[in-house]
C-alpha cells in the first residue's frame, strides 16, 4: 500500500535528518501527531503536505517516491 | 505553483494517451468534474488521486513529478 511505503521512506530520510519527529514537524510547521500518523502510513496526504514534508527532507517529490514505487506489493 | 505544474503535466500526458478529459476520467473512475479541476490545478489532490491518475497515465509517480520540479518559479 502506498501510503504506508511513503511513510517508511519519509520516516527513513527524517532520520537521516537527525531530527526527532517532534523537531522535525516543527521545522516544517506541522501538527506532531499528524506528521507522525503519516510516518505510520495512516493518512492520505495532500499534495501540499507531501510538497510541505519533501521540502523539509531536502528532496524533490520525485526523489521522495523513486524507490518505493515499482517493488511488487500487496 | 506546484498544483498548476502538476495539472499541466497531467494534461500533457493525458493528451498523448488520446483520451479526452471525459473518456480518461472514466477509465480511471474518477468524477469528470473532479479530474477537469486537477488538470486546471485548482486541487491540493491527495495521494490516493494521485496514484490513481498516474497509473492512468501509465507513469509512476515519481515521473509525473520529476520535471515540474526544480524549475525556477514564484
Amino acid at each position: 500500500m502506498l501510503a504506508k511505503k511513503l511513510g517508511e521512506r519519509i520516516k527513513e530520510l527524517r532520520k537521516k535528518t537527525g531530527l526527532s519527529q517532534e523537531k522535525f514537524a516543527l521545522k516544517i510547521n506541522m501538527d506532531r501527531t499528524y506528521f507522525a500518523t503519516v510516518e505510520m502510513g495512516k493518512r492520505n496526504v495532500s499534495l501540499q503536505n507531501i510538497e510541505k514534508i519533501a521540502k523539509g527532507l531536502d528532496v524533490t517529490i520525485s526523489e521522495l517516491f523513486d524507490g518505493i514505487e515499482g517493488e511488487s506489493d500487496d
